[in-house]
């Protein structure tokens, strides 16, 4: 797969799935290691691998191409290796139609073992017209190059965190909690700017992705433990402009370990193109805290 | 099912679910006309009806009975009459499980169709602890008895939507659109007061059937057509206390006939205790608007 600068996309390459011969519900994709985070697969880009399967599932012959809204359940870590992504269309309807999938990876005994399970509905972006009323605001970020780069992070973060190099993340340093230094706040907020480093464009394909790279509020708000999604639900609300896209996390209300993120995404158009909802369980560390140099291992929830 | 004042709950009943013999996974239940909304049965009485199912199959031997995130995907409406709920445990873990539901009911023309397909995490509120940090802010409303009740509508509109008469809902004047004459507000925003007529106490199932009796936004927006529910996920944050629950829901973001919902339920002691999203698509009546007096059709979306 090539970009328009006539380079393959590492993206793409990342996220590519392969329909079996026969099998028309059945992808395979191999996860990997240098998209890791935290030492297993970005939710975000389990998420670009899932939403690819159910497009292909139900892009024909409807046109309904665009995942209107997605719900993941995180049941285990994903890791580097071979996965399938077994799908079942639900419905075909007229605007909108809804199918299931579930990734399967076999685990460190051997067993075949689901990690996430979930439900699309997919339509055309393009069928919905011009109009649009948001009165949403758009996160009020400084310049991507005052920044921090996620690409700066220690080595002991990115060997376990190799995402990093693969996407351009700037984190607003305000919003970084104990990481940010002097001025941070612990306001429940986590924003920065994205784009790819190779140049490939936003598309809503890359908006699931970036629906789940942000650092969670939980560093912001200096909350220890592993954090792990449980569950996001994404609307892709309308195609992304190229360039950079802006990105905002916040959370109202923490119980317990449990934490509600609302996520937005903008793009360089102003236009708010993506919102989601995580619910993120804070765990105590496997081994060694990561950001001490430790890499985190595989682990239920 | 009785309960406190020794009375049997209409909710508790008309949700009420039977576990097939020697099939754990289905349950029978009947959806009563007196439940309806817009000629079709309640969303809120379909999740209730499914949660409970997905607490059968997940509260053993876990404990695992509170819905801490439920994602529903509407395929069809749900008319009154018998219906199955078939289930799938997908992952039983140490604080958190997982399981799918669908409801189905045999069509007009005699054909089983399902008419919602839904995932359920389920864990134990009450291992939480009692720590929590809310920054969201409870519904500002008058009080319950200077709002409107929708038990006042028009006859045509209670003949279509029964509902009215089982659940105490006071809506708030300002939010009402058109429909709320002089000081109205198109701000985006649908909120009011909730109990249930009979007694019966809010509690996480009583939660879900909240989280979706609310008009949509799409009226106090003055958008035309009937709104039917897409998408929508739920996290029940706390165990409500007992009384008036304060319901709002918000909208920040509406592209052509598709809109964003924010939802929370606060309950009796100023506690947020469930954060809803739904998305919302928009379509022409089918027939007469049941708001001149006609009742609205099963329609696929």
């Amino acid at each position: 797969l090539a970009d328009l600068t006539g380079h393959s996309s590492e993206f793409d390459n990342a996220s590519a799935i392969r329909c079996r011969q026969n099998d028309e519900s059945t992808f395979d994709t191999e996860f990997n290691a240098d998209w890791l985070n935290l030492g297993i697969v970005n939710g975000g880009v389990v998420l670009a691998v899932v939403g690819r399967a159910l497009r292909e599932r139900l892009s024909q012959p409807s046109g309904h191409q665009d995942p209107f809204a997605i719900s993941a359940h995180y049941l285990a870590a994903t890791v580097p290796g071979p996965a399938e992504v077994r799908t079942e269309v639900i419905r075909r309807g007229r605007s909108l139609s809804t199918a299931q999938a579930g990734v399967w990876q076999v685990n460190s005994t051997g067993v075949l073992t689901e990690r996430v399970r979930v439900l699309g509905t997919y339509g055309d972006l393009d069928s919905l017209g011009e109009e649009f009323n948001t009165t949403a605001a758009c996160p009020d970020l400084i310049a991507p190059q005052d920044c921090i780069s996620t690409e700066g992070a220690s080595p002991e973060m990115l060997s376990v965190s190799g995402i990093h190099r693969r996407i351009d993340l700037r984190l607003d340093p305000t919003t970084l909690g104990r990481l940010g230094g002097d001025g941070a706040s612990s306001s429940g907020v986590s924003q920065g700017w994205l784009r790819l480093r190779d140049g490939r464009k936003p598309d809503p394909l890359m908006l699931l992705l970036a629906s789940d790279v942000l650092p969670p509020v939980t560093f912001n708000l200096g909350m220890q433990g592993a954090p792990a999604t449980v569950h996001l639900s994404v609307y892709v609300r309308a195609k992304p402009a190229s360039g950079w896209l802006r990105l905002r996390l916040r959370t109202s209300n923490v119980v317990g370990h449990y934490v509600e993120e609302d996520a937005e995404i903008w793009d360089s158009a102003g236009r708010l193109v993506l919102q989601a909802r995580h619910l993120i369980q804070v765990s105590t560390w496997v081994g060694t805290p990561p950001i001490d140099g430790s890499s985190a291992k595989e682990s239920g929830k």
